[in-house]
């Protein structure tokens, strides 16, 4: 275990309301005081194009590279768009999975997905964890974090009220600290 | 059976010189007379933001939508990127489920992918038709058209030179035009 950890952590969502936006906030707030979460935004990255990108990546695809490289742990929280996630998302992927830094390359990656429906987004989950795999990213596989019926678990002001989810989201970030140590222990022969 | 069937097509990849835009127009020539195949771009379509398009759809949406929702048939070929279709794909199917006229509800959709691998792009397919079933799309299951080692069979000119490929886009082209019949057709009790 290391004594500080610093996560970066991507909306799948681009609104501004987004209650996956929101998820994020929440686990910023209910992290340790060792565990900092910094959000990345991908708004500005714009779609993937072999013809425009194939010398130069956009700047702000250089950005989200350095911040995931350098960060110990990566968090995803995604809605889910037609059972998977969020074009937005994917290509966020695409173009990252082309920086020849290889930001995904054996990174700690927790998923959380959140949804106002009963199922809670889990199939974008399945899909991403598959995307994934190519990008040599290593997922945490628990805890499972599926938020059903989210829109019932925020006040107006956008704090999380539902104290189960608290929990879950508590688990999730220590157990991603966890994970990203295993991921990075040398094994020592003495 | 109709006299005259009118396709659209999609091709997934956004550069000029794609092999999967290369059969999308190898697919035009193949088809017999009564059966033509338009092409639709989506290189004009945004990323999909709930705030900024809530209320009022890109022109360039409107368009596609209307091409799609008046065709007999649509046509997706698609590369794979990072195991699962492009986020600009991806992209402009979440836009066009958010039109209200609904263009892919029963719409007969042929797959077809295309890839320099060994394994031609199938993971990629798989997590479109499960993205289609969200759209209620009624994607044709048989023929698979799955294109392996895609830059092997076309010359310098982009033409598709590869017999066994012809004969497999010839069939799917038919088979295409037969099950946008039967989900058109009424049935008739006399």
């Amino acid at each position: 275990m290391k004594d500080n950890y610093h996560f970066v952590a991507i909306s799948g969502s681009l609104r501004n309301k987004s209650y996956n936006t929101m998820v994020l906030k929440a686990a910023q707030k209910l992290a340790p005081a060792n565990i900092a979460i910094e959000q990345i935004l991908i708004t500005d990255v714009p779609m993937y194009n072999f013809d425009l990108h194939e010398k130069i990546l956009p700047e702000s695809v250089e950005k989200i590279s350095t911040a995931i490289k350098t960060a110990d742990a990566l968090i995803i929280v995604t809605p889910e768009y037609n059972y998977s996630i969020p074009g937005a998302l994917k290509n966020v992927i695409d173009f990252l999975s082309k920086h020849p830094a290889k930001p995904f390359d054996k990174k700690a990656v927790g998923i959380i997905s959140a949804s106002p429906s009963l199922l809670g987004g889990v199939r974008a989950q399945y899909h991403l964890r598959q995307i994934l795999v190519a990008v040599n990213a290593m997922s945490m596989n628990v805890p499972e974090v599926v938020i059903t019926e989210v829109n019932k678990k925020f006040d107006e002001n956008g704090n999380l009220t539902d104290e189960k989810t608290k929990e879950f989201l508590e688990k999730f970030i220590v157990a991603l600290a966890d994970h990203s140590s295993i991921l990075s222990s040398e094994v020592l022969i003495e």
